[in-house]
């Protein structure tokens, strides 16, 4: 909200009126963000209480009551857009995980996200991948060594850019290569780096990558993930499957507030 | 990133390194972000120039230079996700936009967005819709006042909740009032009010209000707009079409850095 | 306070010590600003509890109780300099405001503030504006368009001026124009703009205005507004009146804190 | 501003324009604030540069300029009037505190302020003070050890309250007491305390006081601390005078930015 | 912790699981810090309660239980690092204060730190230096005018410099000044400054120095101070001695959580 | 600094004088935090430059002279304190970590630290380990899966709290495991687990613990680690050493600086 507040229920509402509102979907979908809504409303009016009836990572149906919030109708008019953006975006991330995860049933593939998440919501988007059933990448740069073409490119090769990076490793300092090509898989796989992020390869050339690592290296791919595209990506063999379009092109679950009656 | 920084650049390229990179759109769209961008590489390192090829608002081929980095090759790798992130997610705000905006060319409709934006980003995805061709609605709940049906319920009525807003509005404080039936418009006309929101209304009903209103009032049609609905309801004759879709499930625009070469 | 914290209190008062101590105040006046310093005493301890003998917008005389707190001695002193100069201030503001509202009653000018505010204090002198009885302008530069002398100076006229607003304005967006001339104002008319800004014309200018006008635009008047000045302003029939005066040089209302005794 | 932005300017003004602007006391007055005004326009865009063509402490005519700001037309009128308030406001404290030394020139009595300052604000009006020609009081509750009534009250007298704050005290820090009556004073001086702040006491008390100090501690007066009484004040032979009315009460100096012309 | 929090607990640790800790030292020492981890685990979880066993200021032995803390086993793991670190690290400064406190026992020297501080911490640090036994020096730089070897050499002597912190003192700003040398001493007795730091000199000059100095000044000592030879200097006379030591490079105090059992 | 800035060099040191200052070790050790300081002086004063003359990793003798800076007297000693704060214990870190890395030479241990960090300063710690040579471990909560004795008692033992660790763990999550016994660690690595952490093990034990891992796990000691005794632990094969002295309880490297003359 603006520094001015929300000027139409100050003047529109009186100051003493208490209602009970629900949080509705008005679409299917998994839900995720709960905690982030139920924080909007406390922190713009800590007397206001969000009861849920369902919990993150549950399925609702269109229609179904996702929570209830009870308190001052100026306070829950003036928090209700932005809980409703954190619910609607969340949950849109936890579906489309859901979508992914459900398209790869069956196979030992496990879906995860990557860092083309949106500007300052990494973290609860991170936690909406999990919501969806998928699993988590680093949470950031620090996280673990993730050697791209371009550090490749720099390094001077896959060898020296993982002498590199072995120098300066910790016990817990994962250590993950991109890959595009067969060759720079093998290079990898000799120079036994523990994970190799192979980068938009088809899945015919997946399968022949699985082959060749022999389960010698956990294996990810990544790019062209769409629901129609992932179950054929999973059947390749590969150990994860991560999508940046969970995070930045999921559409947001649509959800509202309906004001059900005076206390 | 976390506090640690990057520790893949770290270790992996020498301190020296300098480099020249390229921002790549990787599908056709609209542009916005460029200003987001920049912020981003500066305050990683103050020493980073962004060179923009193009212009927020300008449309781009895919393939085509967004802009030119260059500087230390460590902070360009570390600040690249989060620039291209805000630059996907803005281009794709802008580029949804734009798709309404050319659906309605012919009308004298003008689309603009809604509160229903990504917490964090509001007054940047204000911009992109500006850039895509849209117009903006207000910034927070203190730049108008817009009645909606709760806030008629609690209020009593359309021409109580109008009579409050009145008597602590000041000059230049716009009054906007929801309605979902064409009776609510005619209570909304009589009380003279100057903009109303048609709120779900199909657009055979939404000509009816169009002719009932006979240019008393300025009127605002919301929901249901897509792509492909769009046509239909500005032809409608309704001054303004607002929609939530392109700032809660614009899909990203598709953009990449190419590390070009050692300068 | 510094980083240190309150040495005096914490050397001189045991740590265990309870006190109730009353909010007086100490000239006549409108109040405003017991929630600022109700969260001022709340945040250093959230253990005081701030009960309200009176409310934002009533009258005190000198030597009313305005609020009671109660808690531990050392946190209620560590506080008080800080409440008190909240409700010192902000009932200063709605006081000023108070007079301006009370010279022109019986007339049909309403009183609003200007942008002339308090760095860091424009929403809460803004709320203690209606406190004293006055209405709202636009709380910051994204709240409404407001072309002053400069802007038209720039753009090359009125009439450009104000097509290059329309161009960008959504539904509820209100252009307001300044003149400082009737010859401006007939051209701000004949381009059909809503508000007019009349500044710094003496009352027998601004009657010719309103004549001028006859209703065909909200009219507000600012410049030399004093309590003394303010009456015959009013009269000359504008809609509103702005003041810089009652938020930037409002002389603060007199208010101490009464240490009453040991609970 | 808003989290929007200007709306006007950026409707309004080309962006390329840059204008040199000027800012122009409106009454006389000295000055104080010119650094937060310099740094309002860079922080709006580290492109304006702000020359002055005064300084702080100086003393400017009505229609003085006081300094000039070159740049995007865009940005100085978005910064405007923020810069205006923190220059008119500080110097308003300046002008204020002047009025007081100036008063008891010839006296031996130096003026200072109080902790009666605006929220947020209190460094810039201290240092708007020493522009006046006032000295520093203590800054923070721990810059100095303040005794006032309460604390005694809570401490059980003068003597215990000052035996507790000197087990606490190091090398620096000093000790002051409140007293409302020569009683309390004799008990202060017979326990040594270096600094007595006499509250409230007219003129002729005053005067008996400084006789019975006879140069054991330092004196502060405070209280009823005008233009026209200081001097009185100052005659006693007190050496410090205390006013919080130069910090809470003083009226903005009036100043304005004249848009001189384009570059 | 990171932006995706404590993924140990969460993976590992079922949701609902409590549990009931203890916080032991592992050596002994003076308790500081207690508020700082009570603080660290209510952010983390305002379910979470520590009740402290002991007090900060007092003495506890290896094995003795500092403090109690219940609740969910995830929000008490994710803690507990952070709360550990602030109780070992101002623990540790308050042995440390204490140790030079007891080894001056039966001189009047008192104790206190300098700005030698850990950034960031430099509150915390003070307060677990009282905890010790210690006193407070001034708080940061405007708690205090403390003119150095430097300051003097800028403003061209002792007596110039001291002339012009006067000039802006107001009734609570002490004066210290840094000397070297019994010459400097003499030139700021001569002034009549009211506080000398004497900067490293051994206990035969100091006693040289407090016998010229003859109750004219307060005199503190700093410079190799170390539980081995501060009992020497405070022999000299000396009213107190400032150490650096005991803020930067005093040894944390060993401490652990120990999990008892689920409640 | 207080809010009110450095009241000493304001009142003592006029305006426009520049100096040249050096920063001079007083003891020898390894530097870090030379862009720690270098960023204080520069937010103090952008117009402050401080040139390196040695950098961070280095060794430097006691006199050395680690930088210069150059610009306004009062921003300089304005700025100093907490400058060389940074410095002293950053280097402080360097040294002590360089310490134990010097004392393991000859074996193919390698030291990293603990979470045993300063509250509020755990990267610029972290980046002074990888300057004394020592290499880095998780830099929060979120960077790896780390299960101390605490988890495993709440999950029902070492195999639980591994596979629900595996249930969520990513491509580059890393997994680690603490145990205490030799049983343990059986149980450990028939589990699998990649990386074991040994914890409080003396030599004897911990060279048995290598012996039965023959190569399957990667082996971390912890536990009683100073420079008398690495040596020993790193003999008995472990790859990897953790320290918690080095980051909270080294002392500070002493360093000065030295005010040289005026430009």
């Amino acid at each position: 909200m603006g520094q001015g507040g929300d000027i139409t229920s100050r003047a529109v509402i009186p100051a003493g009126v208490r209602i009970r509102a629900e949080i509705v979907a008005r679409s299917e979908g998994v839900v995720a963000g709960l905690h982030a809504a139920a924080a909007t409303f406390s922190l713009v009016d800590p007397g206001l209480v969000l009861d849920v009836a369902t919990t993150d990572g549950s399925s609702v149906a269109s229609g179904a009551v996702m929570a209830v919030v009870e308190g001052s109708a100026r306070s829950i008019l003036c928090a209700e857009r932005t809980a409703l953006n954190f619910l609607g975006h969340l949950s849109g991330v936890a579906t489309a995980t859901h979508a992914l995860v459900s398209a790869v049933s069956g196979t030992s593939a496990r879906i995860c996200c990557t860092r083309k998440t949106t500007p300052g919501l990494r973290a609860l988007e991170k936690h909406a991948v999990l919501m969806g059933g998928g699993v988590s990448h680093r949470y950031g740069l620090d996280g673990a060594i993730l050697i791209k073409d371009n550090h490749i490119a720099v390094a001077g090769g896959v060898r020296s850019a993982l002498e590199a990076a072995r120098r300066v490793s910790g016990p817990v300092t994962s250590i993950e290569i991109e890959v595009d090509t067969l060759d720079q898989l093998v290079e990898a796989l000799d120079a036994q780096v523990a994970v190799v992020l192979l980068d938009n390869m088809p899945p015919a050339l997946l399968r022949q990558a699985v082959e060749m690592t022999d389960g010698r290296a956990v294996l990810e791919a990544s790019g062209g993930v769409t629901p129609d595209t992932v179950h054929a990506i999973a059947q390749t063999g590969v150990d994860y499957i991560s999508s940046g379009w969970i995070t930045h092109s999921a559409p947001a679950l649509d959800c509202g507030l309906d004001f059900s009656r005076g206390l």
